[in-house]
């Protein structure tokens, strides 16, 4: 699915980080090598001719030259015939020492992005093994994830279970697209007893949230069909509505909708709480009863990367606007476990029998287990399996045995790992006060995430520079649609509470160096104003 | 994605099966009905009107409305506002008992096809746990299904063991795009020992063949792109790859240009041997080289559904082929270690670093495990593992764990599995020439089935009416594009023996039944020319 980029696409990718000081060849192949790596500019895509970008960007046509030849030197972009080359990930490197330091970033030795790592939860993780404990395995901690490692002892335990009862399905075929019943019936007694009454025949089994959005546009929402989402959403969430062709309505928070425009950096220096984002259900019900979207996918439940968590009231409100529109309402509840205040919501579900939800043990038990699930009425549970045997041929035995294990006993691991993440957050929020007052920060009510106003659009900036303090970032905009985001950082309390120091003092060596740089200073300029729906 | 049919693609679909005796209704509803039920006309698809579909049969209007209103009481259209219903699988019923038996089948109780199913390999299968032992739990007897059984103790072995090595990887993320070390170094030992070097890095784990197939038509195939594919093919890749929105290219094999041509129904009676079919190298230089897919997608060791093997020589060709033309050669190797005669061949990746290669666990080991693999070169790779991040965020640890353990000892359960195999695939073909002399087939080196060429066009037919005779069948066209394969019927000689020569009846008294049955006479004319490139 190669593509090409024309000159403004990128300029506008490239937004406020304009390069200009010397060597600006070099901030140029930095904030490149970035969007490659980050995913916001897909690989195999051609980038503008020499000529054109250095007239939109405004640069000497050498410059674009310098950062091209280093991007190829590096193994970021094909030197095949012809000018314009096209964006690759270069080859693994064991130990990543293989690639040159950026450059600009003053540190030889160190990569300055973390090529040879393959994207998963949000940017990149080395290929292999996750390594035991948290930090990556170049020695970068890592702020671009927000998961935890396994309640360990309560998984260990479920696939023991497991064990025993695998030799009475072993003479099956072993094929399943539904799932196993005995999964299926415990994640319905789970709907069940939280106020939405559920059958095991309105739950397909699927590897995971991603994999289950996935059949849910493969069986909804056809190339060109729109999907409504929130602005900021899930990066993993947008990718997938984009690569089924779809076209994304990004409707923002209330207190957001300056998100991407950096109206300057008047802000700078306004210490303390963030006005909370909330859910605008004005802009939400015009932008659905406009464009009439195919479906919509929203977190109301500790919203990715947000933290928000949506009153019952609003969710009674979207179920009916969803109605209204024709569209039908598919609500993520990956983090919904993850509810540190104890606030009493009702499952959207549990207001129309319309709703699909999808569900996951990734972030409430563990990644590694890559069991979630959609609940939906029968008729579209029926429409979902027959859309993902094209997908896939069904979920692994086992792991379903497992699951099955750990969802009848879902709340056994919850309070101690409620607790230390009560205590993360705590931390985080304390650091984060300490070390960048500038910044604006939420107290998340749940979730695994702070998600902060920067002072300046800088965020992209501080992910390019992230590695040389140690750190490894997922800029703002990979959360939003058309490069928005810039002044938003997401920063998860999912460390040890002595790592999350060590990492909050290193983005504040990462700002300070940004703003001593006076190269870096202009990128301060506001950012392109961004349309949202 | 709600499509709908024009009547004549509804009329081509139903092909020969020229409804016109009494209950002609009945029989348009029967056909329908399995068109519905084996994916050939999608969900959610509006059919034509009943003043259109009538003109186009040249039956009477009666006639398609009472079909359409028998359809609709079973819950296979939808009773919407309109005159042109969607399609639609009926709620699920736990025993399949709420369901109307086929009226035209005369065997009251027995659902004719079976509602309340869902897709998975082949057609369809009860929901949630594949029934221990090898009958559908609705007591049929499933020739849908090429699969086997676990190779029982070792599988249970292989996850023992993975659960004495899961507390060392609880602390980690979990999430894992590439799939874990062990596995890929597992997986590459196998292709070097084989004669195609192969380093970890260049292997991708997946969940399974066919999520495989999907991340590689991701990354390199987009929507009106072409995929070149044998004729006939595996139906799920056939599916991912319609439902990318890509254009399909078949090519026929060599003894098969006839395919679903249907010249007359002259060959019945010719028993014994078919004429192998064999690749057809011209034909498939003449279409990649016109043509240019972006993809190819073959199955050179052990077809499926032939059962063909292609030599070395060809494997030769077929590299050079696809590299004259510019397309990315993908071999699925599913079926690979299921070399029932002992034959010796190079895989296709040892002809070319450009080759992309499929493997899984499915066919050799148990489709339960659902663990697969991609190898292809280290930047092909990349490119697999960032398209993947939009499908799914990788693969379950424990699940890799078992893998690594089994893919080290590929070969232990092999003897005994092939040993088995041969003994089924002996008795199948003996007790079809026994009792199906008519019926030609060919002993497949290889694999889990022989396909069957049928004295005259009616797989469809009798796909429909195999549930009175106590068997579920996957028509013939499920293996072809546009209706071709009426004369075709993959048998698997999976079932033990007793359980075969039951099937072998039941097919026998099925087709007994057809060429009773008066109405069914006029059946055998001529299925619509199939374009072949």
């Amino acid at each position: 699915m190669s593509a090409s980029l024309n000159p403004s696409a990128l300029a506008r990718l490239l937004g406020q980080w304009h390069p200009g000081a010397a060597p600006a060849y070099r901030e140029l192949a930095d904030v490149v090598r970035l969007l490659v790596l980050d995913g916001r500019v897909a690989l195999d895509t051609a980038l503008p001719s020499e000529r054109a970008l250095s007239e939109v960007l405004g640069v000497s046509r050498t410059t674009v030259t310098a950062a091209y030849a280093l991007l190829r030197e590096e193994g970021f972009l094909s030197s095949g015939q012809g000018s314009r080359g096209r964006t690759r990930i270069p080859r693994l490197s064991p130990m990543g020492s293989a690639f040159p330091a950026s450059p600009a970033s003053g540190t030889p030795g160190r990569p300055a992005a973390t090529p040879g790592h393959e994207a998963t939860e949000l940017g990149f993780v080395p290929p292999g093994l996750a390594a035991p404990g948290l930090a990556a395995p170049d020695g970068l901690i890592d702020l671009a994830y927000a998961s935890l490692p396994a309640s360990g002892e309560v998984v260990h335990r479920a696939f023991a279970a497991a064990l025993t009862e695998l030799p009475a399905l072993l003479p099956g075929f072993g094929y399943d697209a539904i799932g196993l019943l005995p999964l299926r019936e415990a994640v319905a007694a789970r709907y069940t007893a939280a106020g939405a009454p559920t059958t095991a025949e309105q739950i397909l089994v699927t590897s995971g949230a991603q994999h289950a959005l996935n059949i849910i546009i493969r069986a909804l929402a056809g190339r060109q069909d729109r999907v409504l989402v929130e602005h900021p959403s899930y990066p993993n969430a947008l990718d997938a509505i984009r690569a089924a062709g779809c076209r994304t309505i990004p409707v923002a928070f209330t207190s957001m909708h300056d998100a991407g425009a950096g109206r300057g950096p008047g802000a700078e220096g306004s210490a303390g709480g963030l006005p909370a984002p909330a859910w605008d259900m004005q802009a939400l019900r015009a932008a659905m009863m406009q464009q009439r979207p195919k479906m919509a996918y929203v977190v109301p439940d500790f919203h990715n990367p947000t933290g928000q968590l949506m009153p019952d009231r609003q969710r009674r409100q979207l179920v009916r606007i969803a109605a209204d529109a024709g569209s039908v309402l598919v609500v993520d509840e990956t983090l919904r476990a993850l509810n540190l205040d104890g606030a009493v919501t009702t499952p959207v579900a549990a207001f129309s029998p319309a709703v699909v939800t999808i569900g996951s043990l990734s972030k409430s038990h563990w990644a590694g287990l890559r069991t979630g699930w959609i609940r939906a009425s029968e008729p579209m549970i029926q429409r979902f399996a027959a859309a993902r045997s094209s997908l896939d041929l069904g979920g692994p035995v086992m792991e379903q045995l497992a699951a099955a294990h750990l969802v009848r006993a879902l709340d056994e691991p919850l309070p101690a790992r409620l607790g230390a993440l009560r205590d993360s957050r705590a931390a985080l929020l304390e650091l984060l006060a300490g070390h960048l007052p500038e910044w604006q920060t939420e107290r998340p009510a749940g979730g695994l995430s702070v998600w902060c106003r920067l002072p300046a659009p800088v965020s992209t900036a501080l992910t390019v520079i992230a590695p040389d303090f140690g750190i490894r970032l997922a800029a703002g905009p990979r959360f939003g649609v058309g490069g928005a985001f810039e002044r938003y950082l997401r920063v998860p309390f999912t460390l040890p509470p002595e790592q999350l120091e060590t990492a909050v003092l290193a983005l504040r060596s990462a700002q300070d160096r940004l703003h001593a740089a006076p190269q870096l200073r202009r990128t301060l300029k506001p950012a392109p104003a961004v349309a949202i729906a």
